[in-house]
């Protein structure tokens, strides 16, 4: 037997909820268990997705599960995140998607009105987005568990041939692009959940960013060298990532990171920093220079894309940092939370 | 939006268990609600597994939850279950594995032990497979919900060029072979909950039946017409589905029928048919008449294969039934359930 038990360093006695929230937790039980048991190429990259070669055609893989809480809120529902999620992922993993799976497991009690409105949402965002759900399952769980329902989906694409992702194309001097506000989607499901005395007017940005990022592979698809959908743990854990991953540092200007008044509102009150806030509609890309001022102008030309603008750039030093920069020109590192502070958003 | 939402007939007001279950019930949940809603050709065919085109290439995709209780159970447990279970679904839709994904839905508070091992059953299952698991998903939910943990695993695939399964090419005179005895699985699960004062040396059949496939695609591949593993709702939903899709009958002898003492022991105790109950390593293939011998010299050969027999056949009438034949020639229809005795099996 080859699955390699001895080299799990994971060291919790029991998974808490921070284990799940995208943070430094997330990813020692990713990292520390999960990886080294099913320790294989594809995984070891611990992209979106993965890419694996089927008859000589590459195809593009991804899977989540959604467990958000509240099933329904402004501007979005689990069954349309299931499905524009995955979707997101098989973008930023580099591929067009060719069709979903879904699999739902239902609380036992649910109305049929809820249930029927989540497969009607997954229904709609998959017409909407022009992939069809081929293949799927239902199992359902006694009352009490799953909190009326829990889906799956799991997507399969094809790599775009333009584009060559990876950390190791990303150099100093490249520029960070971001597809618009951050945070919309955390804070509106905190509001959601009506814990707090607080309202604002605010929706999830929770869409498929397939045409977005299609049109900026045909605009300067060489020239993209990293692509992150920005969900649990915000930005501040998708740059992280990168910046883990890269002898370099990436830093974002706090002055152009654009937030909405009502999620900056939010944040103040609550203490929270945007840039851990989850998106559900954004992507974070790493472009070459010199490709900058295209890429800008093709998602500018799309609808959704006029958020778009340049946030950040890599730079030498400090290597494997993400940092901000103030107007004054001072920065700070901005390090991975251990948890999160808003677990189940998605 | 091209959603047909007016064609939706689901008339329950809530979800019940049986919804779950594979009979009746869950059938209508698919079929009268699921199925309009995500409305495409690959899905309306309700196969274990879905079959797409990407690049000119047939891809082969099949997903499944797995909401297990208990989480061990003896001879297996839901990581290996999750990851043998997917694969089987490729097999009987006709395909070779190429990969797999796993996400995982752990409950706060599970211990760090108890999900090592079901990841580490996970790993080993996918490599005594040589199937890699290449993308995954970790959320995690409050305590008190998820039952310890739930899986999805979906898979991808390559058809086998030799087959042209489907329920279109089933012809009388076609014979019904099975793999080997059922309702260990479902029998195995219900005494491993404990809530009866019955115990059995049992197991679960739980395995991975692709080398059985690949010797009978290879043996006698265009004579195969039909393949289905009767997990949920056991060789009875099996057979009733097809006897659904077929203006024919589907016929098994009562006496060819393999059942373990212990599984029919239990059955008799609890006033359960055998025919009902969940298998998971096992499958029922049609096959061309001249075919039979070919098939079952080309199973016997292979390890997990001696148990493999004829055990039925397809009759011109009644159509659209599934019966089962005594030793003195008398018939009775074996219909659907509306549930099943044994829900969560798998």
């Amino acid at each position: 037997m080859s699955v390699p038990t001895d080299t799990v360093t994971f060291k919790a006695e029991h998974i808490e909820m921070a284990h799940g929230a995208g943070g430094k937790a997330s990813r020692r039980l990713v990292e520390d268990l999960i990886v080294p048991l099913f320790d294989n190429a594809p995984l070891r990259t611990l992209g979106d997705a993965a890419t694996v070669q089927a008859n000589g055609t590459g195809i593009t893989f991804t899977t989540d599960s959604f467990v958000v809480h509240p099933l329904q809120f402004p501007g979005g529902s689990i069954g349309e995140l299931a499905v524009n999620g995955t979707l997101n992922d098989l973008s930023v993993g580099g591929a067009q998607p060719v069709a979903l799976s879904a699999a739902l497991i239902v609380e036992a009690g649910l109305s049929r009105a809820t249930l029927q409105a989540e497969v009607e949402a997954m229904a709609q965002a998959a017409d909407a987005a022009g992939v069809p759900i081929v293949t799927g399952d239902t199992k359902v769980v006694e009352h009490g568990k799953a909190d009326g329902m829990y889906v799956n989906t799991t997507g399969i694409g094809l790599p775009f041939d333009a584009l060559r992702l990876g950390a190791d194309h990303v150099q100093p001097g490249d520029q960070i692009l971001l597809s618009g506000p951050v945070g919309d989607h955390g804070i509106t499901i905190l509001l959601a959940r009506g814990d707090l005395a607080l309202s604002a007017d605010l929706e999830t940005d929770s869409r498929c960013i397939a045409p977005l990022i299609e049109a900026l592979v045909e605009a300067v698809g060489p020239s993209i060298r990293w692509l992150r959908d920005p969900t649990r743990g915000g930005v501040a854990s998708a740059l992280n990532e990168l910046a883990r991953d890269v002898p370099c540092a990436a830093v974002v200007y706090e002055d152009d990171l654009p937030v909405r008044p009502p999620v900056r509102g939010a944040c103040e009150i609550l203490g929270l920093d945007p840039l851990y806030i989850a998106n559900e509609g954004q992507f974070v890309a790493v472009v070459a220079p010199d490709a900058v001022d295209d890429a800008l102008d093709a998602l500018h030309s799309v609808p959704g894309g006029d958020g778009a603008r340049c946030v950040g750039e890599i730079r030498e030093t400090p290597a494997r940092r993400f940092l901000t920069q103030n107007p004054y020109g001072s920065t700070r590192v901005v390090d991975l939370l251990t948890g999160d502070p808003l677990p189940r958003i998605c």
